[in-house]
This record gives C-alpha cells, sequence and structure tokens, in this order.
C-alpha cells in the first residue's frame, strides 16, 4: 500500500498521464487513499494560478479554452483543464468531450485535460474538482483551467475557488438575462463576448459595461470586457494578458495570500466537520434514531428528537 | 416572548395570512425563535400532499400553478404555494411575482402563495423553503405546492422534499436537452407539455415517452404524460387527478411513510449536525485555527491540521 502509494505520487511528479488520471479518479471517488494522497501532494504545491471559464451553453467556451491552452503553451508554461459538467450519466457528455479535446493535445505532456461529470450526486463535485486541481498543481501546472456552464450551485461553488473568473457570453441579450439571473454578473473578473462578428456584440459590449458601472467599487480592479472569435483566435491573447495582469493585481494588492488564507481555512474547517459528524453518527447513535423514528413518529417533532440526541 | 409565540401560533392556525407571512419570514432569516417555532407547530401536522412543479424559464409554470389553484379550491380544498427564485437579489423578480399572483386570491383564506428569494445567499433556500412549507401545513393547507425552475441544486433539493413532481415542458427541442442535463427528467412523476397548440408538441410527447421507456423499471407507477394549455385551463385538470392518483400509489405501496420517515431522519441530522458543527468551532479552536494559518500557511498541509485539531 505504502508504496503503491509512494509510485503514484512519483509517476505523477514526472507527468505521466495515466498516473494523473488514476489519481484523479482516486479523489472523485473519495476513497480514504485519496485523502492520503492529497495530504502528500500538498509538499508539492507550486502556486498554480487557477483560472475559471464560465457562462451559458454555447458560448463557445471549449473553443475558446483549446485557443487558451496553445496560447499558455506559447510561453512555454504548462496547463492543466478541468471542466466540471454537472450533467447526468444520462448524456454521457463529459467522456465524449474529452476525447475529442484529448487528440489535440494528446502527446504534449505539458497540458492535462480532464471532464468531471456529476454521476448522478451533485453533492461533491464542486469539492472533487477543487481536489483533482491539486494533483495537476503537483504535476506542475503552472495554470489550471476550470470550465463550467455557469448556471448553478456547482459552478459558483468551483468559480469561487479560483484566482480569477473569466465570464464568457455572446451578442444575445436572452443569455445574459439569464446569467445575471443566476447572480454571476457579480462574479466576473474579465467578459469576454465571444462571438464577436455576429450583430449585437456592441450591444452587449455596451451592456455588460452599464451593469459594471453598478457594481459597489470597492477594488482597484475595473473588470476589462473583451471582443473575441475563438473558431480564429482573434482577441484571445488580449485575454490571457489581462490573466496575467489580473493575478498580479491579486498577488501586489495582498488579495491572493488573502483568499489562498480563506481557503485553507475553509479546506480545514470542512475536513474537520465531515470527521466530527462521521464521528458522531456511530452504530448506537443511529440506532437511538431509528429506534425513535420506528416508535414515535407521530407524536414528538424532529427538533425535539434532536435535543434529545444531543443530550446523550 | 413565550406570549408573543403563543400569539403567533393562533394566529397561524386560524389562517391569518399576516401571521403567516411573518412566521416564513422569521423561518427565511432562521431567528433562534423559527426553531422553536417550528417545533411547536409539529402538533399541527395534517399529512398534506406535497408536489414540486418544475420545468425551464417560460414553460408557463406560474399559468399552470395558477390553474391547479383553481381546480383545487373547486374540490374544497385549501392550498399553499411556495414559489423558490434562486436568482441574485439583483433581479428582484421574487416580489413582483407576489404581487401579481396574490390579486386572484388575496380576499381566499384558503389560498397562500409566496415567493422566496436567494437574497444573495444560496445556501440554505432549499431548507428554508421546506420549513416554510410546515408554517403552511400548520395552518391547514390540505395541498403544498412547490414551483422552481429546473436547472439547479436548490430546485433538485426541493424536488427531492416533495410527494410529486410534475415535470413541466414545452414543444422545444432544446428545453428537452438542458433539462435532461440537469439530470431532472429522472425525478418526474407526472409529466406536462404545455403550449401543446404549439407546433412540436406531439415530437414532445413521443421523445418523452421515449425517454421514461428507458427508465429502469423498478416501480409500479409509469409516469403519465398530459397535454396541456395552462393558458384557458386545457388538460390541468386530468393532471389534477393524477397527483391524487399518485398520492394514494404512494400510500398504498407503503413509500409515502417511507418517504417520510427518510425526510424526518434527514431533518434530525441535519439539525444535530448543524449544531455539533456549531458546538465545536468555539473561540478557542477557531483561534487554534487561525494562528496555524497565520504561521503554518507555507509549511503545513490543511490535512495535518484537521488532524491537529480533531486530537484535541
Amino acid at each position: 500500500m505504502e508504496k503503491k502509494i509512494q509510485k503514484l505520487i512519483s509517476d505523477i511528479i514526472r507527468k505521466d498521464k495515466r498516473a494523473i488520471a488514476r489519481a484523479i479518479s482516486m479523489v472523485e471517488s473519495e476513497t480514504p487513499e485519496s485523502i492520503d494522497l492529497l495530504n502528500r501532494l500538498h509538499n508539492y504545491k507550486n502556486n498554480a494560478l487557477r483560472v475559471g471559464i464560465t457562462g451559458p451553453p454555447g458560448a463557445g467556451k471549449s473553443t475558446f479554452t483549446n485557443q487558451l491552452i496553445k496560447m499558455i503553451r506559447n510561453k512555454g508554461k504548462s496547463v492543466g483543464v478541468i471542466a466540471v459538467d454537472p450533467s447526468s450519466p444520462f448524456s454521457g457528455g463529459a467522456i465524449l468531450g474529452d476525447r475529442i479535446r484529448m487528440k489535440d493535445v494528446m502527446l504534449d505532456k505539458d497540458v492535462f485535460i480532464r471532464s468531471m461529470a456529476s454521476r448522478g450526486n451533485l453533492g461533491g463535485l464542486a469539492r472533487q474538482s477543487v481536489n483533482a486541481a491539486e494533483i495537476l498543481e503537483a504535476a506542475g501546472s503552472d495554470i489550471i483551467i476550470f470550465e463550467t456552464v455557469g448556471v448553478g450551485q456547482v459552478e459558483m461553488d468551483v468559480m469561487s475557488a479560483v484566482d480569477t473568473v473569466v465570464l464568457m457570453t455572446v451578442p444575445d441579450a436572452g443569455d445574459v438575462i439569464q446569467t445575471m439571473k443566476a447572480g454571476i454578473m457579480e462574479i466576473g473578473d474579465i467578459f469576454v463576448v465571444n462571438k464577436a462578428d455576429l450583430s449585437g456584440a456592441k450591444r452587449m459590449f455596451d451592456d455588460i459595461e452599464y451593469m459594471l458601472s453598478l457594481r459597489p467599487k470597492i477594488e482597484n480592479w475595473l473588470p476589462p470586457i473583451h471582443l473575441t472569435k475563438a473558431l480564429n483566435g482573434d482577441g484571445i491573447a488580449d485575454v490571457l494578458e489581462d490573466i496575467f495582469r489580473h493575478f498580479n493585481y491579486l498577488d501586489e494588492s495582498g488579495q491572493l495570500l488573502e483568499k489562498r488564507r480563506q481557503r485553507i481555512k475553509d479546506k480545514i474547517k470542512s475536513l474537520v466537520n465531515d470527521r466530527i459528524i462521521r464521528n458522531y453518527w456511530d452504530d448506537e447513535t443511529l440506532k437511538f434514531l431509528d429506534d425513535y423514528i420506528e416508535n414515535e413518529i407521530k407524536n414528538i417533532s424532529p427538533y425535539q428528537i434532536a435535543e434529545e440526541l444531543l443530550k446523550e
């Protein structure tokens, strides 16, 4: 066991793709070994830049991400991508997406792409995705991209775990309204209007500019808005420059350290909370609860039963 | 205090709408008094039927619900509606929706409608909505309808707390694909194709029928599919019949008791878990954590810090 995990770690560090994939699968299944693995990999953290890319379906996020990968590679940096897909196992979209994308970069040691789907259980998906990034970081990724479809809680949770959020949209007013409704406009650090050759791109640009003017000015960062054509790469180099610029801004203003401290704090709290809850619900406590429910369901309120349990 | 809460309870029971609204606001804010209130109201449970109505934006859910309310009232039963809107405070949709809808039923003592919005924090919305239903139940609602937009985790959580899920859609293939992606097809007990006069209604019906044929047959309930026109009420009486039929099916097969036991169990667990976590993180533990993070952020992994904390 011990030898196996040491072998896995050294394989991850020398960027072996099969080892990385296996480690991410462990993290996805949340096996006890995965906690041990993540703990040991902590020594190999390299201060990777975490970027979130989100937006409505059809905004061209995958095409955009693929172009971004090429430009990052041209700068000599390595990149890991986690595409978070909270769709049901029904669709199988995650696996298909992986295959199509992998073709381009299969032979490049410094690119790793992984889709993560809910497999019917949304509960842990955000946490698992963030944990998977730690494996990519240990494997030397300089930049880690999280790609999501910006609608649900899982996506919001993932975005709260990155340094820089790129919010993508396309020239179509309907989408903006939906995007606004999900409360996601508020979290963008960089805005991208993709498919900028379509009519309405200018209006979308103006709409975003107007909405940004309504945001309270609590920071020294004014989110830039970019017009891009992901299909041929137009405008994407400028987005990448702004990603680096935002990272520097966070670093110099002290927010980067603050964000990362907060994230470590949240992580420790959730590890501790999981454990104390698991410890609490032992066989005896569960039996006590089951007996109550079996015998008293009609007469005693759940609030009283909770009190009884806590008295023990 | 004691007297005030007793007054509130007796006002709720005699269906005073202002008292109900105030109690729901308490539940929304999760004040300590709200726990006390919910505990005492448990004595007034009346085995209300809980129905969830969900589907993509624009499916006509509000119009459908309004028609359903009228038909339920024609049967002499009382009804409470909770419209769950996880949109950002940005939109203010919840309050507007309330006003427009309330006009119809303002004077009817046996209808209560309440919208619940996220107010910027999605975390507790599902729980608060389910708790609000307990107030409506104590106020004598025979049927409680939860209306959501079927995309996110909040909506899925709400739907998991009802007896019968009505899944609405409209003749437009794009929506079905989105709906499927959200993993929501699997949770429908009754399917409704609204706006059935639009072209494509038959195809949508066939698509749903086909998808249902792929579901594993683990139950004796074959989900019916209805074609409706919510605007003039066509087909909605049949949906209501099927809602009652599904309730009877659950009751007779023992699933109703099982579902409710499970829900009480989950509720007790979450009450206990909240409390033990709150008790754990006292000033001392929080200071211990802060000191660690302040001093050792670079050297010690969060997994080790969690271990240290748990040893104390």
